[in-house]
């Protein structure tokens, strides 16, 4: 999957921020690729880009209309459609991360075909995936993992990769879910993979690369969840990590929609993942902890931060309010 | 997907008797479901059961065309399409657990419902599944866990059922591969499902039941294995045990067809499988161990039985040659 940028994003009617949140992430970490938004009438949301309809976006060079809202239902709603065709006149692939394909609203696939233009869809996953074998592959891989969904991998895994490369370090940001692929431009939506291919799609996703070359892995899931463990798992396993950070939410009291199960301690959640992975990479090290401390105050949030780097001996970083140095430091130490 | 019984098992031409293992496997665990053989001319195996063409057997009871043999390439091979429309005319429900869907052989979907009889393909897992919560249910749930892949954990959980039944103990086999669901008529196929959902189908499989209820649950992969264990901590989540049987063959020196993986030593593994399922159930227990001695002397048997029930302290067997009533024992205890 080889997404064309930049985008013109769409954001059909949203009344709210909240639907919007895969354009709010694109924008945030991908702010070079998008061109313009493009709102219906009734659209109460701003990413503070140009507004543009499709012809206009395709003239100062947008090549695909991205979906950056979420319909209730996960389905396109007949509203959007002759914006879609009006897209896909002007010449725009359309990229999307809903639950339909596109190509099942009537119509679409032959005015795509017609306009030479593709229909993507992020939830798709590839074809002929193989099955993990584990075997030593050379290049640098770092895998952000989570007590629980949710909590920051993706944040974490986008705030590692630039510092890298603002450093001069070769880095490569390698996508696992929906959103992280739209900001990409490619990737494995592991959530829609079959069980057996989970490691072995990993592993074709950060293949052998150069020793100095540090492909950093976006997080899914966590093994202390009840129902997506197994993912978690198997990402582990495919992704050989050197190294990982561990990504907590200190205000969280059990795992998210699950009162029923506890939250891990950290250094139980670390001692887990270092185990998990060291089946296919013996050397793997946890270099830093990864904090969300959105909902704390600054005093709580020093606390906090303060606490994990005692009870785990690596640094501890916020990605949206503290600097990652000191953990870039024990990664490349 | 629930299975018509009972069957005439199709061997078609298969020259070897490898290649109809699934054949032979539900002869030995479900005999009584088991009416006739039906082979082309070419045909080398036999599983002594009376040869009968279609029609005969739907006469003396036979309800479904069992595709005992796996042709190369998992395809439905052209010679035996004539074959698969003389059962659907003569009543015969068909049931494959091939990769090809038997919806896909042209002509045979209309002339199934032309005829009122089910295509069953058994590798297309159940749409809609939930996924897995963790929320502790009742009944009591036995898994059979390994060291590896393809050491003996289907037979090992056919051989307890039986015994638990043979006690008069309320106990039920849960399939969760091919051979295993065509053995009980029902079942998931956990290495087609999608990654996100390996918990709730194995939650979906095994319901709430009655407190002295067990279902004895066919494990699947092993979290040592570098390209399945993803699928394997979900099996192990989904099921919430709280009896675990860990199998072994003591002859294997490395992950089968990965010499670079090690094996894990019978007290890592046990370690291992007991905290993973943990997470679901505090009060899991490890109730023996099930070795596949089949390449070993009587003596050498001996040792290794005595050996693994030394090193874990709980009692060791082999299904296929040695009593299962220590295992049992404890067990119920």
């Amino acid at each position: 999957m080889s997404i064309r940028k930049p985008y013109l994003i769409f954001l059909g009617d949203a009344a709210e921020p909240v639907l919007a949140k895969t354009a709010f992430g694109v924008r945030d970490w991908s702010q070079q690729d998008c061109l313009a938004q493009w709102r219906l009438p009734e659209c109460k949301v701003d990413l503070g880009l140009p507004d543009k309809e499709p012809a206009a976006a395709a003239e100062i060079g947008a090549r695909s209309l991205l979906l950056g809202i979420a319909p209730g239902g996960g389905r396109v709603p007949p509203s959007w459609v002759p914006g879609l065709r009006k897209a896909i006149e002007a010449g725009l692939d359309i990229v999307s991360g809903l639950h339909t394909r596109l190509e099942d609203v009537e119509g679409l696939a032959e005015l795509a075909a017609k306009h030479k233009v593709q229909l993507i869809n992020v939830r798709t996953p590839p074809k002929d995936l193989p099955i993990g074998n584990g075997i030593k592959r050379s290049g640098k891989r770092l895998l952000t993992v989570g007590t629980d969904c949710a909590l920051g991998k993706k944040y974490t895994a986008l705030t590692i990769t630039k510092a890298l490369q603002s450093r001069g370090v070769a880095a490569t940001f390698r996508a696992t879910g929906q959103t992280g692929i739209l900001i990409a431009g490619s990737g494995v939506p592991l959530d829609c993979v079959v069980a057996d291919f989970v490691s072995g799609a990993i592993e074709q996703l950060t293949p052998a690369a150069a020793d100095d070359h540090w492909d950093v892995i976006e997080g899914q899931g966590s093994l202390f969840h009840p129902g997506y463990a197994g993912v978690t798992l198997g990402l582990v396993h495919g992704a050989q990590p050197d190294a990982l950070i561990l990504c907590h939410d200190p205000t969280r009291k059990h795992i998210a929609y699950h009162p029923h199960a506890a939250m891990p301690s950290l250094k139980l959640a670390a001692t887990r993942y270092i185990e998990a992975a060291q089946l296919n990479n013996a050397n793997v090290r946890l270099v830093g902890v990864s904090l969300n401390t959105s909902a704390l105050s600054q005093a709580e949030r020093e606390r906090a931060l303060s606490q994990a780097e005692h009870e785990l001996a690596v640094p501890s970083f916020d990605p949206l309010k503290t600097s990652s140095d000191s953990v870039i430091q024990r990664m490349l130490g």
